[in-house]
């Protein structure tokens, strides 16, 4: 069985690749040592692990420090071709050793060791480390950050900006009132005003309770948690290829914006703070939307005066073929800001208009407000993605792929379907038939020694490392011929 | 000046001690070499900072690398006894020996450069290093944890375990019905129901949409902010001497009880999902309470069916010379979760009732789940407060400062007031005359070389180390003696 499945992997030789010159050790093919994945010192330790920790969403334990490039290992030693990358979120590759340098650094364990209160005793360099990495990445018509720790407290210090931000508007030159200082106590309006911040449907924006409640992907991440009466707008529904639906598919993204317009017209004016919206809707099944739709509802924020969040958390940082998803919406007005987290580690939101800085310190502010050690593993994933062209070989590499899953697809249509990213990059998925059907395709995918991952109802996504190239393509489409078959 | 400064700053020899043994180089009082603080470095670098982040919270421009031990250094070169430490954060001093051998190990290295979305992909030795630190240091009663990212983090997953619990728990053995799913991605009842978290009077639980909605401190941190309505209790308000107002404060804990049980009975049946408190409130100005009125509430929250949050981010990890602050209420039935973060850098929360944890995964989920950068440093610092003693190191030395500064005070009856923290460790606070008073003591102690922070409205609030001797504490005593004169 074990022969079996190691048979189809065909050897290669390393090409010259960046992959190459940060991997040279880097396997080049998955290496399956176990019969079936997880083996068995991944069940041992996982049930250790069990006692003191909730472990039941684990796939594999996992042994970080045999994990090279493009390959996550195991605990049993099984080496697997890593195209999920801990749910979209390793840019260079494991082990990476420009990444393994900074770690070492005086700077990081400064930053380890004194975390600081960055917003009251900021570190002498953290201007230089913002302006050299993170800020340095900033998307086009942004220059300041503001840092954050998770994508969700990301979205949610970016909800606070924009509320805070409407509220100084509709307030002018008043100051609080009284009856904002004492109603605001019991979180009741005027102090605590019942603005909202709009979503779409399968949106998913985080876990905390604000961002849990512009969350829309699943009943199950919400399910008996208290959340905020915000409003909530369709996101198009597209149907695929593409091309063969140009006219349905325009007609659906005019339906949503309509009705993202009568959702904004139905709210009490001025209540609707900001909208935030993905690029490309991740958690919720990989759900992409024109360039056209998103300079739409750019233009229905602004005529109604309502702030525009990207959320970036997870397509950000060059998956896409851009550095910035959003980049490829070429739009008139940049959004209001942008946040991130995943695959820069640090986390945060960019934005330019001085006036999202509330006027008074201390009301956007908390203890540690970002992490420097973050920063500066942002820092030098920033650097390296630059010195190593890293957004245009993802784009080259994504194109490559999405042609050859095309054409394997056409062999499968009644296995899979819906096939999209074309031109974004890596940041690919399709549809299987039915949940139960794409469970299967990930755990035979895992067998061969490819670590996937899912989203949606039905999706399979893929989020392999900006280092994942051709030959790494190459061996996740044999693969997934050999599981598709057996499917 | 500068000379004059100094001069009141006697010499002092090194005395064997815990701070000593890590810090031979620890100086042995603060030294100042710009005339103001913060220095024309710190204020051209801040100016620089602001350029791309908010930093008109900044007290100075921080040189962590030339910080050592209980001194912080500025830009300038200025070392200042630090009291405050990042908001009650450092907890070995800085620049510890023992958390830089920490930073420089392979498992750190691997943590930063590896991330692990721990929850899906564990590391192998997440188990060991828990079991070794964050919870070999577990409150009695605990023996599970949850790990986060922040205090606010940590407070709002144990937000949402309570709230999954006591949904579970009205709903028996009955699943999801149809309308919870659909409702609740509508944020509706019954799918996301109206339940709450009580919180009390000048509480401060962070800065996200639900604990801020828990935090009643000031306005400023709370206004424009839309907030749940959730209910609020009094919070004791006890007057000082303890024993001067024995009767009064017994009647006031014994009023705040029995408001307590009004507001819960005001509220529908079965809507409190917890409540949360702190040990001592301590950005709402240092506020005590007796262990009395924390067993009263103990047992109220029993009665009533709510669960009970204890929320130790600032007081956890023995400043209060005890490990866990709410240890010196010796409460019959533990609490239900205890939050940390701060002096520990990871956060999450303690708990031992498995219900606490939901019927199935993905629902106290996140893609982190906690950050083993940060569960290594705990794992030192717990291990180093064990090594030396230094829980009760910190209340022998906060004994020791709190009798001083009762001596001290009573030659300024009209400065400061309302000294707390008796048998406390060095959670120590007192008030000023009005914040006016409390800000220029805050700045005299800066010019004379002490780091020192507030809290409430006309509070300073004692942070420092564990690792403060009562060297340091004469340092400050002398510091203090001369700022009141000078008040």
């Amino acid at each position: 069985m074990l022969r079996a499945r190691q048979a189809f992997l065909s050897a290669r030789r390393a090409t010259s690749s960046v992959a190459a010159a940060y991997y040279p050790a880097e396997p080049t093919q998955p290496n399956l040592v176990t019969e079936t994945i997880p083996g068995p010192k991944s069940v041992s330790l996982n049930n250790e692990l069990g006692r003191v920790f909730d472990n039941r969403a684990s796939y594999f334990v996992t042994d970080y420090q045999n994990s090279i490039g493009n390959y996550i290992s195991d605990a049993d030693g099984n080496q697997m071709l890593d195209v999920y990358c801990q749910i979209s979120s390793i840019a260079l590759g494991y082990n990476n050793p420009e990444l393994l340098k900074t770690a070492a650094s005086p700077q990081m364990a400064s930053a380890l060791v004194n975390r600081p209160a960055l917003a009251c005793f900021p570190q002498k360099d953290y201007a230089a480390i913002l302006e050299e990495g993170i800020l340095a990445a900033a998307p086009p018509g942004t220059n300041k950050v503001w840092t954050a720790l998770s994508g969700s407290c990301a979205n949610e210090t970016a909800f606070k900006a924009a509320f805070m931000y409407q509220a100084a508007k509709q307030r002018g030159s008043q100051d609080f009132t009284d009856e904002d200082l004492t109603s605001v106590m019991l979180n009741k309006a005027p102090g605590a005003p019942k603005r909202s911040i709009l979503s779409f449907e399968k949106g998913f924006h985080g876990r905390l309770f604000g961002s849990l409640s512009t969350t829309r992907s699943k009943a199950i991440h919400k399910l008996d948690i208290p959340a905020f009466d915000w409003p909530v707008a369709p996101f198009p529904q597209l149907k695929y290829p593409l091309e063969e639906f140009a006219a349905e598919n325009e007609a659906e993204e005019k339906r949503c914006l309509a009705e993202f317009e009568n959702v904004v017209k139905s709210q009490p004016p001025h209540s609707i703070a900001a909208i935030i919206v993905e690029p490309v809707q991740s958690e919720g099944g990989d759900n992409h939307a024109s360039a056209l739709f998103f300079q739409g509802l750019r233009d229905l924020t602004l005529k109604h005066d309502i702030l525009m969040i990207v959320d970036e958390v997870q397509t950000g940082v060059g998956a896409s073929g851009k550095f910035w998803a959003h980049e490829h919406w070429n739009l008139t007005t940049p959004p209001d800001m942008v946040t991130f987290s995943k695959k820069f580690q640090a986390a945060g939101f960019y934005f330019s208009n001085p006036e999202l800085q509330p006027s008074q310190p201390y009301r956007q502010f908390n203890t540690w407000c970002g992490d420097p050690s973050k920063a500066l593993i942002a820092k030098t994933i920033y650097q390296e993605i630059t010195k190593h062209n890293l957004v245009e070989n993802t784009a080259a590499t994504g194109n490559y792929l999405y042609q050859n899953l095309k054409t394997l697809f056409a062999k499968y249509p009644n296995k899979v379907f819906n096939l999209r990213g074309e031109n974004f990059g890596t940041f690919i998925a399709w549809d299987c038939e039915n949940p139960t059907q794409r469970n299967e395709l990930l755990l035979k995918m895992r067998a061969v020694g490819v670590n996937i991952g899912g989203c949606g109802d039905r999706s399979i996504r893929l989020r392999p490392t900006l280092v994942f190239e051709n030959k790494h393509a190459d061996l996740l489409l044999e693969a997934l011929e050999h599981s598709l078959k057996d499917l």
